[in-house]
Protein backbone atom coordinates (compact mmCIF):
# COMPACT_ATOMS: atom_id res chain seq x y z
CA UNK A 1 0.00 0.00 0.00
CA UNK A 2 1.17 3.16 -1.30
CA UNK A 3 0.45 6.83 -0.43
CA UNK A 4 0.20 8.92 -3.22
CA UNK A 5 -1.82 12.50 -1.75
CA UNK A 6 -2.96 13.57 1.46
CA UNK A 7 -5.15 16.47 2.23
CA UNK A 8 -7.39 17.20 5.23
CA UNK A 9 -11.05 17.83 4.72
CA UNK A 10 -12.87 20.91 6.45
CA UNK A 11 -13.75 18.78 9.13
CA UNK A 12 -10.66 17.30 9.84
CA UNK A 13 -10.85 14.15 8.26
CA UNK A 14 -7.48 12.87 6.88
CA UNK A 15 -8.48 12.09 3.22
CA UNK A 16 -4.98 9.79 1.60
CA UNK A 17 -5.38 8.57 -1.72
CA UNK A 18 -3.04 5.46 -2.50
CA UNK A 19 -2.03 2.35 -5.07
CA UNK A 20 -2.48 -1.14 -3.73
CA UNK A 21 0.16 -2.78 -6.63
CA UNK A 22 -2.06 -1.00 -9.57
CA UNK A 23 -5.55 -0.54 -7.74
CA UNK A 24 -6.43 2.62 -6.98
CA UNK A 25 -7.91 3.78 -3.84
CA UNK A 26 -8.81 6.26 -1.10
CA UNK A 27 -8.43 6.21 2.85
CA UNK A 28 -9.74 8.45 5.20
CA UNK A 29 -9.47 8.86 8.74
CA UNK A 30 -11.14 10.69 11.52
CA UNK A 31 -9.26 12.82 13.14
CA UNK A 32 -10.00 10.62 16.36
CA UNK A 33 -8.23 7.57 15.34
CA UNK A 34 -4.79 7.14 16.33
CA UNK A 35 -2.82 4.22 16.82
CA UNK A 36 -3.52 4.40 20.87
CA UNK A 37 -7.11 4.86 19.52
CA UNK A 38 -7.11 2.17 16.69
CA UNK A 39 -10.54 3.10 14.79
CA UNK A 40 -12.97 0.53 13.36
CA UNK A 41 -12.96 0.44 9.35
CA UNK A 42 -15.58 0.68 7.16
CA UNK A 43 -15.01 -1.58 3.08
CA UNK A 44 -17.54 1.58 0.98
CA UNK A 45 -17.49 -0.52 -2.20
CA UNK A 46 -17.78 1.90 -4.73
CA UNK A 47 -21.12 1.76 -7.57
CA UNK A 48 -19.76 0.81 -10.88
CA UNK A 49 -19.19 4.13 -12.56
CA UNK A 50 -15.26 4.45 -11.79
CA UNK A 51 -13.67 6.03 -8.53
CA UNK A 52 -13.61 9.63 -9.95
CA UNK A 53 -17.20 9.78 -10.78
CA UNK A 54 -18.49 8.44 -7.61
CA UNK A 55 -15.90 10.28 -5.57
CA UNK A 56 -18.94 13.00 -4.28
CA UNK A 57 -20.85 10.26 -3.07
CA UNK A 58 -18.20 8.16 -1.57
CA UNK A 59 -16.51 11.12 0.25
CA UNK A 60 -20.10 12.11 1.88
CA UNK A 61 -20.35 9.01 2.78
CA UNK A 62 -16.88 8.86 4.33
CA UNK A 63 -17.56 12.38 6.32
CA UNK A 64 -20.77 10.92 8.08
CA UNK A 65 -18.67 7.59 8.92
CA UNK A 66 -15.82 10.15 10.44
CA UNK A 67 -18.03 11.80 12.37
CA UNK A 68 -19.19 8.69 13.95
CA UNK A 69 -15.48 7.81 14.49
CA UNK A 70 -14.87 5.37 11.54
CA UNK A 71 -12.19 5.06 9.23
CA UNK A 72 -13.53 4.32 5.42
CA UNK A 73 -11.35 2.67 2.66
CA UNK A 74 -12.88 2.23 -1.01
CA UNK A 75 -10.53 0.84 -3.91
CA UNK A 76 -11.56 0.78 -7.65
CA UNK A 77 -13.51 -2.31 -9.13
CA UNK A 78 -11.57 -4.39 -11.97
CA UNK A 79 -12.33 -3.06 -15.34
CA UNK A 80 -13.68 0.79 -14.45
CA UNK A 81 -11.95 4.13 -14.04
CA UNK A 82 -8.17 3.54 -15.13
CA UNK A 83 -7.88 0.15 -14.76
CA UNK A 84 -7.53 -2.02 -17.62
CA UNK A 85 -11.27 -3.71 -18.91
CA UNK A 86 -12.34 -6.79 -18.50
CA UNK A 87 -13.00 -7.90 -22.27
CA UNK A 88 -15.32 -10.63 -21.33
CA UNK A 89 -17.33 -7.92 -18.97
CA UNK A 90 -17.42 -5.35 -21.65
CA UNK A 91 -18.70 -8.39 -23.85
CA UNK A 92 -21.72 -8.80 -21.87
CA UNK A 93 -22.64 -5.07 -21.18
CA UNK A 94 -22.99 -4.83 -24.84
CA UNK A 95 -25.30 -8.06 -25.36
CA UNK A 96 -26.84 -6.46 -21.65
CA UNK A 97 -27.62 -3.48 -24.01
CA UNK A 98 -28.88 -5.03 -26.67
CA UNK A 99 -31.37 -7.39 -25.10
CA UNK A 100 -32.77 -4.20 -23.52
CA UNK A 101 -33.02 -2.14 -26.58
CA UNK A 102 -34.66 -5.33 -27.94
CA UNK A 103 -36.67 -5.50 -24.64
CA UNK A 104 -35.80 -8.98 -24.50
CA UNK A 105 -35.61 -10.64 -21.01
CA UNK A 106 -32.08 -10.61 -19.66
CA UNK A 107 -30.59 -13.94 -19.89
CA UNK A 108 -28.85 -15.83 -16.95
CA UNK A 109 -26.22 -16.24 -19.32
CA UNK A 110 -25.98 -12.49 -19.22
CA UNK A 111 -25.82 -11.91 -16.09
CA UNK A 112 -23.33 -14.37 -15.18
CA UNK A 113 -20.75 -13.06 -17.73
CA UNK A 114 -21.40 -9.43 -16.80
CA UNK A 115 -21.52 -10.22 -12.79
CA UNK A 116 -19.10 -13.11 -11.92
CA UNK A 117 -15.92 -12.33 -13.87
CA UNK A 118 -16.18 -8.90 -11.48
CA UNK A 119 -16.86 -10.95 -8.23
CA UNK A 120 -14.07 -13.37 -9.09
CA UNK A 121 -11.73 -10.45 -9.36
CA UNK A 122 -12.77 -7.85 -6.95
CA UNK A 123 -12.99 -10.02 -3.77
CA UNK A 124 -9.44 -11.27 -3.36
CA UNK A 125 -8.23 -7.46 -4.02
CA UNK A 126 -10.95 -6.50 -1.33
CA UNK A 127 -9.25 -9.38 1.28
CA UNK A 128 -5.63 -7.80 0.67
CA UNK A 129 -6.77 -4.52 0.97
CA UNK A 130 -8.17 -5.41 4.13
CA UNK A 131 -4.91 -6.82 5.19
CA UNK A 132 -2.87 -3.80 3.89
CA UNK A 133 -5.87 -1.74 6.00
CA UNK A 134 -5.22 -3.73 9.17
CA UNK A 135 -1.34 -3.07 9.62
CA UNK A 136 -1.98 0.35 9.63
CA UNK A 137 -1.72 1.45 13.48
CA UNK A 138 -4.63 4.19 13.17
CA UNK A 139 -6.98 1.00 12.54
CA UNK A 140 -8.72 -1.69 14.33
CA UNK A 141 -11.75 -3.01 14.11
CA UNK A 142 -14.00 -4.11 13.51
CA UNK A 143 -14.57 -4.47 10.01
CA UNK A 144 -18.17 -3.61 8.54
CA UNK A 145 -18.56 -3.33 4.72
CA UNK A 146 -21.22 -1.27 2.99
CA UNK A 147 -22.36 -0.60 -0.93
CA UNK A 148 -21.79 -1.19 -4.54
CA UNK A 149 -22.25 -4.54 -6.45
CA UNK A 150 -24.07 -6.71 -4.00
CA UNK A 151 -23.06 -9.69 -5.56
CA UNK A 152 -19.58 -8.59 -4.60
CA UNK A 153 -20.60 -7.63 -0.84
CA UNK A 154 -22.30 -11.35 -0.49
CA UNK A 155 -19.21 -12.96 -1.91
CA UNK A 156 -16.84 -10.94 0.61
CA UNK A 157 -19.30 -11.57 3.31
CA UNK A 158 -19.07 -15.43 2.67
CA UNK A 159 -15.40 -16.03 2.69
CA UNK A 160 -14.02 -13.41 4.61
CA UNK A 161 -14.16 -13.96 8.30
CA UNK A 162 -12.99 -10.34 9.37
CA UNK A 163 -16.25 -8.93 8.43
CA UNK A 164 -18.76 -8.44 11.19
CA UNK A 165 -21.78 -6.88 9.40
CA UNK A 166 -22.67 -5.44 5.65
CA UNK A 167 -24.56 -2.97 4.39
CA UNK A 168 -25.92 -3.84 0.73
CA UNK A 169 -27.55 -2.16 -2.10
CA UNK A 170 -29.98 -4.61 -3.86
CA UNK A 171 -29.36 -2.33 -7.58
CA UNK A 172 -27.76 -5.08 -9.88
CA UNK A 173 -28.53 -8.15 -11.67
CA UNK A 174 -27.55 -11.39 -9.34
CA UNK A 175 -26.31 -14.81 -10.73
CA UNK A 176 -27.65 -17.66 -9.79
CA UNK A 177 -24.68 -19.16 -8.19
CA UNK A 178 -25.01 -15.86 -5.70
CA UNK A 179 -28.50 -16.88 -4.81
CA UNK A 180 -26.79 -20.12 -3.29
CA UNK A 181 -23.43 -18.02 -1.36
CA UNK A 182 -26.20 -15.79 -0.32
CA UNK A 183 -27.75 -18.62 2.18
CA UNK A 184 -24.14 -19.27 3.76
CA UNK A 185 -23.91 -15.23 5.00
CA UNK A 186 -23.84 -15.51 8.81
CA UNK A 187 -23.63 -11.78 9.39
CA UNK A 188 -25.82 -9.04 9.99
CA UNK A 189 -27.10 -7.42 7.11
CA UNK A 190 -28.82 -4.00 5.96
CA UNK A 191 -29.93 -4.49 2.65
CA UNK A 192 -30.92 -1.11 0.55
CA UNK A 193 -33.66 -1.39 -1.86
CA UNK A 194 -35.00 1.36 -4.27
CA UNK A 195 -38.62 0.39 -4.70
CA UNK A 196 -39.03 1.54 -8.78
CA UNK A 197 -34.50 1.03 -9.50
CA UNK A 198 -35.22 1.00 -13.51
CA UNK A 199 -32.12 -1.45 -13.62
CA UNK A 200 -33.63 -3.74 -10.89
CA UNK A 201 -35.59 -6.40 -10.81
CA UNK A 202 -37.41 -6.22 -7.48
CA UNK A 203 -38.29 -9.87 -7.31
CA UNK A 204 -34.79 -10.70 -7.20
CA UNK A 205 -33.79 -8.29 -5.11
CA UNK A 206 -36.45 -9.84 -2.47
CA UNK A 207 -35.73 -13.09 -3.78
CA UNK A 208 -32.24 -12.34 -2.77
CA UNK A 209 -32.97 -10.99 0.55
CA UNK A 210 -35.10 -14.29 1.56
CA UNK A 211 -32.08 -16.39 0.57
CA UNK A 212 -29.24 -14.76 2.82
CA UNK A 213 -28.72 -17.03 5.60
CA UNK A 214 -28.25 -14.83 8.51
CA UNK A 215 -30.35 -14.49 11.66
CA UNK A 216 -30.41 -10.73 11.68
CA UNK A 217 -31.50 -9.09 8.31
CA UNK A 218 -33.12 -5.94 7.57
CA UNK A 219 -34.44 -4.70 4.71
CA UNK A 220 -35.63 -0.90 3.79
CA UNK A 221 -37.12 -0.08 1.01
CA UNK A 222 -37.70 3.03 -0.20
CA UNK A 223 -39.30 4.93 -3.25
CA UNK A 224 -37.52 6.04 -5.95
CA UNK A 225 -34.95 4.93 -8.81
CA UNK A 226 -31.30 3.77 -8.19
CA UNK A 227 -29.81 7.21 -7.15
CA UNK A 228 -32.69 7.85 -5.52
CA UNK A 229 -31.94 6.57 -1.76
CA UNK A 230 -33.36 9.22 0.65
CA UNK A 231 -31.47 10.58 3.63
CA UNK A 232 -33.05 9.02 6.28
CA UNK A 233 -32.43 5.92 4.23
CA UNK A 234 -28.37 6.71 4.48
CA UNK A 235 -28.49 7.45 7.64
CA UNK A 236 -30.69 4.32 8.95
CA UNK A 237 -27.58 1.98 6.81
CA UNK A 238 -25.16 4.19 9.18
CA UNK A 239 -27.15 3.17 12.57
CA UNK A 240 -26.74 -0.28 11.51
CA UNK A 241 -23.09 -0.15 11.25
CA UNK A 242 -22.59 1.84 14.50
CA UNK A 243 -25.01 -0.86 15.99
CA UNK A 244 -23.08 -3.45 14.95
CA UNK A 245 -19.27 -2.20 14.94
CA UNK A 246 -19.52 0.11 17.94
CA UNK B 1 -65.02 11.98 26.22
CA UNK B 2 -65.30 10.82 30.20
CA UNK B 3 -61.75 10.93 32.12
CA UNK B 4 -62.45 7.39 34.44
CA UNK B 5 -58.88 7.39 35.98
CA UNK B 6 -55.56 9.17 36.19
CA UNK B 7 -52.10 8.60 37.55
CA UNK B 8 -48.57 9.80 36.84
CA UNK B 9 -46.06 7.27 35.10
CA UNK B 10 -42.09 7.81 36.83
CA UNK B 11 -41.51 9.42 33.65
CA UNK B 12 -43.60 12.00 34.11
CA UNK B 13 -46.15 10.84 31.61
CA UNK B 14 -49.53 11.23 32.89
CA UNK B 15 -51.87 8.19 31.90
CA UNK B 16 -55.56 8.52 31.68
CA UNK B 17 -58.34 6.06 30.78
CA UNK B 18 -61.51 7.53 29.18
CA UNK B 19 -64.61 6.26 27.97
CA UNK B 20 -66.02 7.65 24.71
CA UNK B 21 -69.43 6.46 24.38
CA UNK B 22 -69.16 2.77 25.52
CA UNK B 23 -65.44 2.81 23.69
CA UNK B 24 -62.70 2.36 26.52
CA UNK B 25 -59.69 4.05 25.66
CA UNK B 26 -56.03 5.47 26.89
CA UNK B 27 -54.10 8.54 26.53
CA UNK B 28 -50.56 9.11 27.67
CA UNK B 29 -49.62 13.26 28.00
CA UNK B 30 -46.06 13.95 28.43
CA UNK B 31 -45.26 16.75 31.00
CA UNK B 32 -44.38 18.92 28.50
CA UNK B 33 -47.76 19.31 26.07
CA UNK B 34 -50.01 22.04 27.96
CA UNK B 35 -52.68 24.86 26.72
CA UNK B 36 -49.75 27.06 26.01
CA UNK B 37 -47.68 24.49 24.45
CA UNK B 38 -50.17 22.28 22.52
CA UNK B 39 -48.52 18.66 21.47
CA UNK B 40 -49.11 16.37 18.17
CA UNK B 41 -51.10 13.38 18.72
CA UNK B 42 -50.00 9.84 17.30
CA UNK B 43 -53.47 7.31 17.53
CA UNK B 44 -52.34 3.94 18.78
CA UNK B 45 -54.34 1.78 17.29
CA UNK B 46 -53.69 -1.87 19.15
CA UNK B 47 -53.22 -5.43 18.27
CA UNK B 48 -56.70 -7.02 18.56
CA UNK B 49 -55.94 -8.58 21.29
CA UNK B 50 -57.53 -6.26 23.33
CA UNK B 51 -56.78 -3.20 25.29
CA UNK B 52 -55.85 -5.06 28.61
CA UNK B 53 -52.90 -7.77 27.08
CA UNK B 54 -51.81 -5.36 24.85
CA UNK B 55 -51.52 -2.80 27.69
CA UNK B 56 -47.76 -3.23 28.28
CA UNK B 57 -46.70 -2.80 24.75
CA UNK B 58 -48.95 0.00 24.00
CA UNK B 59 -47.71 1.67 27.82
CA UNK B 60 -44.02 1.43 26.21
CA UNK B 61 -44.37 2.70 22.59
CA UNK B 62 -46.75 5.28 24.48
CA UNK B 63 -43.74 6.36 26.90
CA UNK B 64 -41.40 6.23 23.26
CA UNK B 65 -43.65 9.00 22.18
CA UNK B 66 -43.69 10.84 25.30
CA UNK B 67 -39.82 11.29 25.80
CA UNK B 68 -40.01 12.88 22.11
CA UNK B 69 -42.84 15.19 23.21
CA UNK B 70 -45.85 13.75 21.23
CA UNK B 71 -49.14 12.79 23.11
CA UNK B 72 -50.75 9.03 22.40
CA UNK B 73 -54.01 7.63 22.25
CA UNK B 74 -56.04 4.44 21.84
CA UNK B 75 -59.23 2.77 21.34
CA UNK B 76 -60.42 -0.61 22.00
CA UNK B 77 -61.18 -2.32 18.93
CA UNK B 78 -65.07 -3.52 17.76
CA UNK B 79 -65.72 -6.99 19.34
CA UNK B 80 -62.16 -6.89 21.61
CA UNK B 81 -61.50 -6.55 24.84
CA UNK B 82 -64.87 -5.41 27.36
CA UNK B 83 -66.72 -4.56 24.31
CA UNK B 84 -69.77 -6.86 22.79
CA UNK B 85 -68.44 -9.29 20.17
CA UNK B 86 -69.12 -8.82 16.51
CA UNK B 87 -70.99 -12.27 15.45
CA UNK B 88 -70.33 -11.88 11.84
CA UNK B 89 -66.30 -11.73 12.34
CA UNK B 90 -66.53 -14.20 15.59
CA UNK B 91 -68.03 -16.72 12.87
CA UNK B 92 -65.22 -15.80 10.19
CA UNK B 93 -62.48 -16.42 13.03
CA UNK B 94 -63.96 -19.96 13.12
CA UNK B 95 -63.96 -20.47 9.73
CA UNK B 96 -60.38 -19.35 9.47
CA UNK B 97 -59.52 -21.64 12.18
CA UNK B 98 -61.09 -24.55 10.26
CA UNK B 99 -59.23 -23.45 7.23
CA UNK B 100 -55.98 -23.64 8.80
CA UNK B 101 -56.41 -26.61 11.05
CA UNK B 102 -57.18 -28.46 7.28
CA UNK B 103 -54.07 -26.89 5.65
CA UNK B 104 -56.36 -25.45 2.61
CA UNK B 105 -55.83 -21.71 1.58
CA UNK B 106 -58.01 -18.64 3.65
CA UNK B 107 -60.82 -17.90 0.82
CA UNK B 108 -61.34 -14.40 -0.24
CA UNK B 109 -64.69 -14.50 1.59
CA UNK B 110 -62.99 -15.47 4.81
CA UNK B 111 -60.78 -12.36 4.76
CA UNK B 112 -63.35 -10.00 4.01
CA UNK B 113 -66.03 -11.32 6.73
CA UNK B 114 -63.00 -11.34 9.23
CA UNK B 115 -61.52 -7.75 8.80
CA UNK B 116 -64.56 -5.39 6.66
CA UNK B 117 -67.00 -5.09 9.19
CA UNK B 118 -64.19 -4.31 11.83
CA UNK B 119 -62.78 -1.58 9.08
CA UNK B 120 -66.92 -0.59 8.59
CA UNK B 121 -66.86 -0.26 12.67
CA UNK B 122 -63.36 0.69 13.78
CA UNK B 123 -62.64 3.75 11.46
CA UNK B 124 -65.55 6.10 12.81
CA UNK B 125 -64.71 5.30 15.63
CA UNK B 126 -61.28 6.39 15.54
CA UNK B 127 -62.41 9.84 13.66
CA UNK B 128 -64.60 10.47 17.04
CA UNK B 129 -61.70 9.99 19.08
CA UNK B 130 -60.03 12.22 17.55
CA UNK B 131 -62.68 14.86 16.92
CA UNK B 132 -63.06 14.62 21.05
CA UNK B 133 -59.00 14.17 21.45
CA UNK B 134 -57.89 17.86 19.08
CA UNK B 135 -60.93 19.31 21.41
CA UNK B 136 -58.30 18.95 24.87
CA UNK B 137 -56.18 22.20 25.02
CA UNK B 138 -53.11 20.21 25.41
CA UNK B 139 -53.40 18.73 21.95
CA UNK B 140 -52.45 20.45 18.75
CA UNK B 141 -51.41 18.63 16.12
CA UNK B 142 -49.94 17.48 13.51
CA UNK B 143 -51.78 13.87 13.75
CA UNK B 144 -50.09 10.73 13.15
CA UNK B 145 -51.33 7.04 13.32
CA UNK B 146 -49.72 4.00 14.42
CA UNK B 147 -50.60 0.41 14.81
CA UNK B 148 -52.31 -2.41 14.37
CA UNK B 149 -54.75 -3.82 12.12
CA UNK B 150 -53.17 -2.92 8.69
CA UNK B 151 -56.72 -2.52 6.42
CA UNK B 152 -57.88 0.12 9.44
CA UNK B 153 -54.92 1.72 9.44
CA UNK B 154 -55.09 2.21 5.32
CA UNK B 155 -58.40 3.13 5.51
CA UNK B 156 -58.39 5.85 7.76
CA UNK B 157 -55.12 7.38 6.18
CA UNK B 158 -57.92 7.50 2.49
CA UNK B 159 -61.21 9.18 4.79
CA UNK B 160 -59.45 10.88 7.38
CA UNK B 161 -57.63 13.96 5.77
CA UNK B 162 -56.55 15.56 9.37
CA UNK B 163 -53.61 12.41 9.71
CA UNK B 164 -50.08 13.24 8.27
CA UNK B 165 -48.30 10.60 8.55
CA UNK B 166 -48.67 6.53 9.29
CA UNK B 167 -46.88 3.74 10.48
CA UNK B 168 -48.55 0.23 9.51
CA UNK B 169 -47.90 -2.78 10.29
CA UNK B 170 -48.43 -5.69 7.83
CA UNK B 171 -49.36 -8.68 10.29
CA UNK B 172 -52.72 -9.27 8.96
CA UNK B 173 -54.90 -10.56 6.12
CA UNK B 174 -56.05 -8.50 4.11
CA UNK B 175 -59.70 -8.01 1.36
CA UNK B 176 -59.10 -7.35 -2.12
CA UNK B 177 -61.03 -4.48 -1.29
CA UNK B 178 -58.14 -2.62 0.69
CA UNK B 179 -56.02 -3.18 -2.15
CA UNK B 180 -57.40 -0.98 -4.17
CA UNK B 181 -58.34 1.49 -1.43
CA UNK B 182 -54.03 1.69 -1.04
CA UNK B 183 -54.06 3.50 -3.87
CA UNK B 184 -55.81 6.72 -2.83
CA UNK B 185 -53.51 6.88 0.17
CA UNK B 186 -51.37 9.71 -0.39
CA UNK B 187 -49.48 10.42 3.34
CA UNK B 188 -46.24 9.52 3.97
CA UNK B 189 -46.24 5.95 5.32
CA UNK B 190 -43.62 3.46 7.19
CA UNK B 191 -43.94 -0.17 6.66
CA UNK B 192 -42.90 -2.55 8.81
CA UNK B 193 -43.00 -6.57 7.92
CA UNK B 194 -42.00 -9.62 10.09
CA UNK B 195 -40.33 -11.41 7.12
CA UNK B 196 -41.27 -14.99 8.67
CA UNK B 197 -44.39 -13.97 10.06
CA UNK B 198 -46.72 -17.35 10.99
CA UNK B 199 -50.28 -15.46 10.20
CA UNK B 200 -49.22 -13.32 7.42
CA UNK B 201 -49.10 -13.78 3.90
CA UNK B 202 -45.84 -11.94 2.50
CA UNK B 203 -46.83 -11.48 -0.80
CA UNK B 204 -49.80 -10.05 -0.21
CA UNK B 205 -47.85 -7.94 2.04
CA UNK B 206 -45.38 -6.58 -0.47
CA UNK B 207 -48.24 -6.84 -2.68
CA UNK B 208 -50.17 -4.07 -0.33
CA UNK B 209 -47.37 -2.02 0.08
CA UNK B 210 -46.54 -1.83 -3.79
CA UNK B 211 -50.44 -0.47 -3.59
CA UNK B 212 -50.37 2.40 -1.97
CA UNK B 213 -50.41 5.58 -3.75
CA UNK B 214 -48.23 7.65 -1.63
CA UNK B 215 -44.63 8.94 -2.97
CA UNK B 216 -42.52 8.59 0.12
CA UNK B 217 -43.24 4.77 1.55
CA UNK B 218 -40.74 3.19 2.98
CA UNK B 219 -40.82 -0.94 3.70
CA UNK B 220 -38.73 -2.06 6.87
CA UNK B 221 -38.38 -5.78 7.25
CA UNK B 222 -37.29 -7.88 9.54
CA UNK B 223 -36.70 -11.38 10.40
CA UNK B 224 -38.76 -13.27 12.97
CA UNK B 225 -42.46 -13.69 13.71
CA UNK B 226 -45.90 -11.91 14.72
CA UNK B 227 -44.06 -10.26 17.77
CA UNK B 228 -40.65 -10.30 17.10
CA UNK B 229 -40.29 -6.80 15.70
CA UNK B 230 -36.87 -5.67 16.20
CA UNK B 231 -36.26 -2.85 19.05
CA UNK B 232 -34.04 -0.94 15.86
CA UNK B 233 -37.42 -1.32 13.87
CA UNK B 234 -39.65 0.09 16.57
CA UNK B 235 -37.07 3.48 16.94
CA UNK B 236 -36.88 3.26 13.28
CA UNK B 237 -40.54 4.02 13.26
CA UNK B 238 -40.43 6.55 15.93
CA UNK B 239 -38.03 8.57 13.80
CA UNK B 240 -40.43 8.24 10.42
CA UNK B 241 -43.04 9.79 12.73
CA UNK B 242 -40.66 12.77 14.26
CA UNK B 243 -39.35 13.32 10.65
CA UNK B 244 -43.10 13.90 9.27
CA UNK B 245 -44.45 15.82 12.38
CA UNK B 246 -42.27 17.97 14.16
Amino acid sequence: MHFTSEHRLDDGTLEREFTLGEIPGILWTPESASASAPAPLILLSPPPIGLRKAYPLLAARARHAAADGFVTATIELPGRGDRPRLPAVEQAVTELRRALEAGRPVSGEIIDALILPLVDKAVPEWQAALDALLSLPEIGGPVGYSGGVISIGTRLAVVEPRLSAAVLFAGSFVPQAIFEEAREVTIPLHVLLQWDDEGNDRQAALALFDAFGSKEKTLNANMGGHVGVPQHAGEAAGRFLIRHMR
